[in-house]
Order: structure tokens, then C-alpha cells, then sequence
């Protein structure tokens, strides 16, 4: 029941490989790729679960390995960690070459970091992505997105460096909390509505399978998240156009995240009530009926997402959008549905929208 | 007088253009670029000797700029460097954005760091070089390397990142220290020793003009050794091969920089010596005659260069050159000439005949 979703981006194309316990074919894939050692970056939570697994079969496929780890935590994803990452891998022996393959187990954090790691060391080496939330399956594992956060903003510092291979073991979930297995659900909501309205019936139809990580219909989510993705990616690289179509829902849900405080409320949360948010824009603006509105928010009730949140203020969210790096010259650039399926980019959004949507997110 | 030579690498292409005065069209240039900002990054010395004059132009071209200064000094070359910086970068109010153009005003290290500080920011901004040494004119000018040190060694920490354009003002070496200067010369004789017999006889027939900074002769000499870079990083982007002749000379000098002391020798110097080295070798193996080595050192000496230096410790050179980076599967490769005018790589260097080169530099 193996899935591979291939992102066709010419030279720097690659697969996607989704299959339970696909977890130890790394060091086949290591092998395939004539890497001359590796060096697996992993956290502190996901290292002593899967860390020894990944070394051992990189051993077995002759592929001297070493693993680093690092304290786990999004606080954690910033450029002094980077700095520890890179002296310990300068401290290994013998010095990697640029041969080395670097290999990121772990979320999203980890993908983060240890790409950036991947490419900056000898000023770009390959790596592989292993992913082992949902989060990081359905999102960070398509794009070569990389990067930390700064203290004057999230993701400031960073690179596009595309992986060579990505493999998802779907077995790996288990290990997840509920609430990072619901931040990933939050994504695959978003996936739908922005491009297959067919895919949303496959949530509500198989919520319960979900919820209980069937494996079956867990390989089927995943790789229709990362064929969506991919999709995007591969028409838009470096996020010119197309690739906005991803920032459904995250243009109120960073503003959102910044006023709540980052650890009161999680980014797949966020992304719920921005999600939300615009689709009431959306209804106001009478691109979509009520009732797909509706449908949205009883999908997102279904996983455990909230749709209304306490104690927003509009006026904060507004000031605090303006500020969004990815609003350009001061207009905002907002993803709205044009029908159940299909986003369109508006900069007409005014601050009266977006205060009757925020006012939204607050009735009880 | 301008010259302007294409630096072809199909989308990432771009000019670099010589002319004293140059410095004065950094505005005309970043308005062209439709930059919406701009950031100088300069150091402590050059900042004090061009920044304004950079500011100020940039102003009447109506793009809003900042100065961004560091401690000049090799030293200054790392990770941590790179933090303030962007810490300074993200502190510039209104929040800079994907149209911001990095200008890298200064020296070698300055379009190192500010080069990685435009790799890495928001993934990557636009930047422009302005180089203000004739090390950095001929050399780093060309092939969008960028990189910091790490105690672990040079570069180890960087990225390929093209600039949109290179400014190159040969008025600004009139600033520039002796050192420095003949450290440039060091590198324009390694491209005429790699590429072109002919330009050796430029050099040999232009020394006083050279060493009083003649600016006509000096935009000729510039123009010619960026040309030579152009086409090598053209044939070979990611230094994979060819690219490779660039470090003629350059494999000894890493070891000899490494074993009398970084600040006790200078690159310019420490190349030198290795190309002595090389030419030496390339005399052993009969590639080339002994007049041919003995014009290189000729010139070296004209240029203030050395070709011998004292108390070098064949043993420990052999050692450090194992440990190189560019030292693949343990095997050492080695640029030499095989006439002056074309070179070639050689992977069966031996221990003896490296000693042989290195005991030749203790000659008195």
C-alpha cells in the first residue's frame, strides 16, 4: 500500500514515499543516494524513540552514522540552536565531506532546523526528510521550506533547499499527542477546501478512521495532502503566486497566534480559526453559501478544532496583519474561497471584513 | 572606460561591471532593480570611508537605506557576527520585505557575511556587491559564494547565493593598504598561471602601473581576472569540477595558513607560497621547465609576494591537507600546471613529493 507522490521541480525534483514502517528503509534510500556517511538530527522526545531504529539500519546498509539531538520545542527553533547543531556536527570524526547526508527525524521543528543545517554545512548538503507528525507530513514534508524563527518574527531566517527523498511511515503518528495529531488535521482541512472539495467528504466519511489512525486510510490522507501540496509547490517554488493559495487561513491565524501568546494556542488552532474566519469573510462577501461555511466548522468541531475563540481584539489582529512579512507594501493579501474547492488572492480586505470576522471568531 | 562582463549562469545570470566612479551608480542600479528598500552592510573601516557617499545616492535614487555596520576583521567572519546582524536587519522600522536589496559594501569578509546575512533572510534577498578590495574585485566578486568561519575551519558555514549585480570601483583601492592590495595581486597571477599565458605578460609589463594604482590599467587588470573567474564559475555553478582549478595554489595555502597562524600570514601571501609550491611540483614532474617557475616567482617577488618562508614543517603540512574539505574519500587533489596558461587536477600527490615542494619554500 506504498505511495509515491513525486514533486516535479526539473533538477531538484523528488519523491514522496508514504507506506507504514517506512521508517527503516532509510538506510536503503541513504545507500541509493551514495551517501559517504549520515548524520540523523533528531529532538529530544523523537530521538529516543525512533533515533536508534534510523542508526541501526543506516548501519546495516554500510552508512556510518551519527545521530545529534537537541532540546525539543518550537522556543528551541532559533539560530543559537542552529549554532550547536552546526559545532556538533564539525566536532564528528572523521570531518564530513560534502558526501554527507543529513537526515531530519522529527515534526516540523526538526525538519526546520536540521534543513537549514543541511543547507548551510559546506554550503549545501543533501538530506532527507523523515517526518513523524502529521503536521510535518501533510505540510513541512513538500516545498524544502526551511528555516528559524527570530525574535522580531517567525521563520525570518532560512533557505529553500529542497530534500532529496522523503519518506512518511504513517506508524510513527502513534507516538503523537492528540494535539499535534490535530494540528495536522487542521492542514488537511485546508488542503481541501483550497483545492478538492471532494476531499473534504473524504475527512467528514472517514473521521472516525482518523481519529483512530487506521493505517490504511491514514496512507490515503497523507498522500492526497502531499499530492495537493506538491501541486502547489511545483507551479510556484519560491512562493511568487500559486503557493499563497497555502496561506488559507494563515494570514489571520499568525495575527491570532501573536495576540494570544505563542504557546497558548497552537498553530494548527490558529490555522482552525483563520480558516474560519475567512470562510465568514467569504459568506459575507458572497462567494460561498452559509451552509459550506457550516460544514467547514462542524468538520473542524469533528477533530477537536475550535471555531470560536474568547477575548480576540480586531483592532490588535488588524495592526498586527499589517506587519505580516508576507504582506507586501502594506496591503493585505488575504486567501479566500471562491467556492468549496478554489481560493483566489484578494488585497481589498478592509479592517471593517476582517473586525466582523474576528467578531465572529468571538460569539459564543 | 567601463567594462562589463556577464557572469552567465541561465536565470541566476548577472553584470559585473568595472569603472572607477562606480560606487556613484549604486542607486541608478538598486532603482533599476525596483528594490523597495535598501540595507548597506559595510565594516568598521569602510563604513566610515564610502557609506554615506552609498547612502546618499541611494536617497536621490528615492529608495529608502540603512547602514548596517560590523568589526572589521577576519575574526569577525562567524556565526555569531551573522546573529547581529540580522538582529540590526530586523530592527530597521518598516519591517524590511522581500523587495529589501542587500548592498555588501567592503572587503572579502563583509560580501561573505553580508552575502549569507541575503541568503538566509526572509530565504533569501536580492543583493548587490560592492567590492572594496582588489582580493574581493578579482575573486569574490564572481560565483555567489558565501560563508562564515567555524572553529572547526573557513567556510565551513554558507550558501551559494548569486548577486543581481557587481559594482566595481577601482577608485576605492585607493584606500586600501599594501597588504591587502598585494594579496589581490596574488590571485590575478593564479588566474593568468590557470587560464592564460598572456596575462602573466600583462602583469609583468604593467607592474609599476599596477602598484601605483593606475586606474585605467587597473580597470583593465580587473576586467580580465573577472572574466577568467566568469567562465570557470559559468562551466561549473557548485564547484564540482572544473571550478576546481580556482584552488591552484590554494590547497597548500590552506595547510600553511593553518600551520604558521591565521594573522601571521595573510591569504594573499599563504597563495603564494603555493603556488611556488605547485609551480615546483609541476617543475619535479616535468610538466613545466624551471624558467617557467622561475618567471611566477619573479613576479611574486615584484609583487611584494613571498615565494619562500621559514620554518614550515613539511610533516604538518601533509597532515593538515588530509583534514581539508575538498579532500574527498581521504585522497588529496592537487591543481597543477601543465604549462603556464592551463592547469590540471591530480588525485596521486604523495607525502614525498608534497615535502620535496614544502622544503623547497625553507630555501634560503
Amino acid at each position: 500500500m506504498e505511495r509515491t507522490i513525486t514533486v516535479e521541480l526539473g533538477p531538484r525534483s523528488y519523491d514522496v514515499r508514504v507506506a507504514p514502517g517506512l521508517l527503516h528503509a532509510v538506510g536503503q534510500v541513504a545507500a541509493q543516494l551514495d551517501a559517504g556517511a549520515a548524520v540523523v538530527i533528531s529532538d529530544s522526545n523523537v530521538a529516543p524513540l525512533y533515533g536508534k531504529g534510523v542508526l541501526d539500519c543506516l548501519a546495516e546498509a554500510g552508512i556510518s552514522a551519527t545521530l545529534i539531538d537537541f532540546p525539543a520545542g518550537e522556543a528551541n527553533k532559533n539560530l543559537s540552536t542552529c549554532g550547536r547543531l552546526f559545532d556538533a556536527l564539525f566536532a564528528i570524526t572523521p570531518a564530513i565531506d560534502r558526501d554527507c547526508l543529513i537526515v531530519a527525524l522529527g515534526g516540523g521543528v526538526t525538519g526546520d532546523l536540521a534543513g537549514l543545517v543541511a543547507a548551510a554545512a559546506l554550503r549545501g548538503l543533501r538530506w532527507i526528510q523523515c517526518p513523524t507528525s502529521l503536521l510535518a507530513d501533510v505540510d513541512a514534508s513538500v516545498g524544502g521550506k526551511t528555516g528559524v524563527d527570530h525574535p522580531a518574527g517567525k521563520n525570518l531566517i532560512g533557505a529553500f533547499h529542497q530534500p532529496s527523498s522523503v519518506l512518511i511511515d504513517p506508524d510513527a503518528l502513534k507516538t503523537l499527542g492528540p494535539g499535534e495529531f490535530r494540528d495536522g488535521l487542521s492542514e488537511c482541512v485546508k488542503h481541501a477546501i483550497i483545492r478538492d472539495a471532494a476531499k473534504l467528504e473524504f475527512l467528514e466519511d472517514n473521521a472516525a478512521e482518523i481519529l483512530s489512525h487506521d493505517g490504511e486510510v491514514m496512507t490515503e490522507l497523507i498522500a492526497w495532502n502531499v499530492q495537493i501540496k506538491a501541486g502547489v509547490v511545483s507551479a510556484d517554488e519560491k512562493e511568487a503566486g500559486e503557493r499563497a493559495h497555502l496561506n488559507f487561513g494563515h494570514t489571520i491565524a499568525h495575527a491570532i497566534e501573536a495576540q494570544v501568546g505563542f504557546g497558548r494556542i497552537s498553530h494548527g488552532q490558529a490555522v482552525a480559526l483563520g480558516m474560519v474566519a475567512a470562510c465568514h469573510m467569504a459568506v459575507l462577501r458572497g462567494f460561498i453559501e452559509q451552509d459550506s461555511a457550516q460544514r467547514v466548522e462542524d468538520l473542524l468541531r469533528q477533530f477537536d478544532l475550535p471555531v470560536s475563540w474568547d477575548g480576540l481584539n480586531a483592532d490588535g489582529i488588524w495592526d498586527i496583519m499589517q506587519h505580516d512579512k508576507k504582506a507586501r507594501g502594506g496591503e493585505v493579501h488575504m486567501v479566500l474561497p471562491v467556492v468549496i474547492g478554489q481560493v483566489a488572492i484578494f488585497d481589498d480586505v478592509t479592517q471593517e471584513v476582517t473586525s466582523d470576522a474576528v467578531e465572529y471568531l468571538g460569539r459564543s
